[in-house]
């Protein structure tokens, strides 16, 4: 499995009732999979997953694996509170056709989250699950970080491939992957960062941008591994307007909306999370303008 | 129902299997009845609630009630990150039994928390739930506020009762009481505060402490309530080191410990959570051999 | 030397040409005598004391030793980043006639200012100043926190005769009356949490609140020293708003604008610092004009 | 004035009195004039200035400025909170020889410190100094952030020369150079993200590795404007354990114990700041250890 380039964090359609559409999802897929991106992930942040019961989470992977063929990496949230939790999550996922899944740090016990039970959390998901593992780390969400000291420990494990590092700190990922050998997979979450991470050694990343852009982030990819650095940082800069849209500025509400702008029918986000103001189209529209790639619809 | 006082948080104790053991729950909860507390809540941080399914919180509401007589207030935590789920937890609750329900804010799209987004999420619940609502603020878990003038703006919603205030910021308690109509609610979360809080108009506490040392907890309120300050600042005083150990310090597995320790079995935490070190336990027999209503037991 | 009830920490005029204006010190201080006020700080931080130099610094506490009649405490701030300097402020301090300094904590070096270094800190300077010394923790503001534990060691030293703690965290304002002996003054500098301050044990307060309504907050002590709890707390929520202003909202430029307001005449703050928007006087205005001690005058 | 590559950030040595002695910083300088290190920084935080007063501040300009030869340049430290002193202390700077002024952010009163707080300090202090201006940004120790947008706009200033950001914000470094014109010099501040900054486009650092190792700092420099990403990468990752040390783990003490092991000596701090502890000198020892140029010394 080829766990280098960029991945998509695919966001999950709802239908008019809220409840998850599963033909809209498909639809999109078979769009995306005609792009140069690695892989996909679905029930990442970006698919809302917390917001999704495990019949629905269910429903997403399925029609994923149908829409993604073999040979091209799905992976699928399985993140939970508990680790019984996670390990029923990960075996789910496997058993629907994900080839890895994507386990986000329990989190919501926050002074109890030591690296001793991120470990022991994360080494009982990787003993039971039968597909790979990735860690997952998105401390301006979580409230807790998962340190280079605990994932250079499980990156021992033979059935952990690697991780998302969610943060724009880039001395912890040039961290992690001083930290772990080669063959694990360091997959920055932060568009904004993406060159400098890849900069300092990460393989890859898993970017809402990507679902936006894939040809722009996978050229800024190419770019940086073929040594290309001053184009690199052009086409950085480049994305990094966007990449705050999607980023803290707007988060899965500013994706779907970027999304319906290029005519990729993903509705809108689940409740409590609403669509975004006018002010965001505007911007979202003018940000997208300078891609190529895109050919901006009617409004979102 | 009396909503003044003090109500316990119960733990939620598991077999060895790591299953819901409702008889252990149903032992628990017939010696918590004997005690002056005003009423109980499950499913809330202290039951663990994050780390339990549905069917399982089911089952916990529905042991609790069979142990809690009719009339003595039981609350069932129904908090969810999605709007539709709190709604459904919130009639599955009422269905199974409870009185009131405690919703938890949503917190994983932190950016996206704002206060017109928790405002329709609990209109939304408080509109669908056949019993009344408690909205419940714990910042140092989910990372997010729920500000007064949000509440303020929620308490005129006949079906929203009132609100666990988990912090320890007096001010913001303050400001919740001046906000909020004499017959809103507000209790606090924080045992090392509720002296404190109650001066500034607290109708009464959720407090973990409230398990341990039911009697003392329930004086510190009457004290205060009589205006008896010398007596309650002392009080308040003598309980703020277990306050610490139960909260900060160890948390949910703190309370689990403790209770085992003055012969309430109620069992380990649930993975990830961890029982306490022996440093702990060691703490916490110092700290409770302080209070006559404990009778301190062999080892945790 | 009286060290309960309430202080008020006066600001440091400036002339149009931003030169400190200790004609206007005196004439302000003349009338802030007349007021039930315990003392006076001067060069605290509403005395905009780290925009002065030394020399400014002596002259601001010469004047108001002046004005402030002997026998009525007058604390000078002597705090530095440099524990020889520190030292230095408290010998001149006490050379012009100040009773007693207030010595904030360094906190520049963040990471080294241990408890430690708090320790060795507050030890050289108590050992050295001719006049008591006062601790000043304002970790708002400094990003260092001066814990309990520390101000128990330290108040064991026979010249550090109380603290001034600034954070509205009143579970620590508990903490540090508890752990100190019941001589040493614990004065909050939170005026918003002042009657919560007060109920755990306070002895009063170091309140900007106090320049602009003196009486009021006077009486709030009162009231809650006489066991007039109800009357206190309605007191107490009366402040809040215009506590809030002079705090967090506009800080020190604040506290001009409404003692001009009240026609005080304490001229505008020194750059960086910048008069209040034209939006804080109106609100300054409504909020002021609740309290009749005060004579609202023209514009500010 | 060459504003590129690595600028090493000079302590400040103390004689057995606790007096600057400049003699040491002479003799330091003589040495470190021999590298290839672009030039020199007095009075940063490196330099504990906010330790020393105005008179010994002016000793260090002119004995640094007698140790550097002209054509080398002197960046003095000038920042202050009063924007009168800053500008005083940059004039003073500039008649002792300094050939520029690095001006950290005023960072007291912090809610007051707006971007527009920040234009108007800087702008008057550029229009005052006769040198050249930096603009200094240290939030790990201040508290406040300069935003970019603010340095975009100061940039505009033909005063203004560039800036010291001394985060480790890659993405915020990325947005300083993409907003500023291209002789606007951004330095970085942070070792451990030296090479990534470079990446981004930052021209170069002020690092106080650079005091110790200024060799391999250097060479971090070239090889990454060289284009020579995987050494510059490796080489960056051999200077991160001794960048920690310097930075995080024990800042300045750290920095002055590892230039005594070195054979440099510079002393030790000045109060509250005290030596490291032994357990530092063991892993200073090891990681200084790994460079050539360095060639350790007895006991720091």
């Amino acid at each position: 499995m080829n766990l280098t380039g960029v991945f998509a964090p695919i966001p999950t359609p709802f239908d008019r009732d809220n409840r998850v559409d599963t033909a809209r999802l498909r639809a999109a897929l078979a769009r995306w999979v005609t792009t140069p991106l690695t892989g996909f992930v679905v029930l990442g942040s970006n698919g809302e997953a917390v917001l999704l019961d495990d019949d629905e989470s269910d429903l997403v992977i399925a029609a994923a694996r149908e829409a993604v063929p073999n040979g091209r990496p799905l992976i699928a949230g399985a993140g939970r509170e508990s680790t019984h939790a996670a390990v029923g999550a990960a075996k789910r996922a496997a058993d629907l056709g994900a080839d890895a899944v994507l386990v986000r740090t329990p989190g919501f016990f926050k002074p109890q989250m030591t690296s001793d039970a991120f470990v022991r959390h994360y080494t009982a998901v990787a003993d039971a699950s039968p597909v790979p593992v990735f860690l997952y780390n998105f401390t301006a969400l979580t409230g807790v970080n998962l340190l280079p000291a605990a994932v250079s420990q499980l990156a021992a494990h033979p059935n952990i491939a690697g991780m998302k590092e969610s943060g724009g700190d880039v001395a912890q990922i040039a961290d992690l992957v001083s930290g772990t050998p080669d063959d694990f997979s360091v997959l920055a979450g932060s568009a904004s960062t993406f060159y400098a991470a890849l900069c300092v050694g990460a393989a890859g990343g898993i970017l809402a941008l990507g679902c936006v852009v894939p040809e722009a982030c996978t050229r800024l990819y190419q770019l940086t591994k073929a040594g290309r650095h001053d184009q690199a940082r052009a086409l950085q800069q480049q994305l990094v307007p966007l990449a705050k849209l999607l980023g803290s500025a707007y988060g899965v509400p500013g994706l779907k909306a970027a999304l319906n702008l290029v005519g990729c029918d993903v509705g809108v986000p689940r409740p409590p999370l609403t669509s975004v103001p006018d002010a965001a189209l505007v911007a979202l529209r003018e940000a997208l303008g300078h891609f190529e790639e895109v050919a901006l619809m009617g409004q979102a």
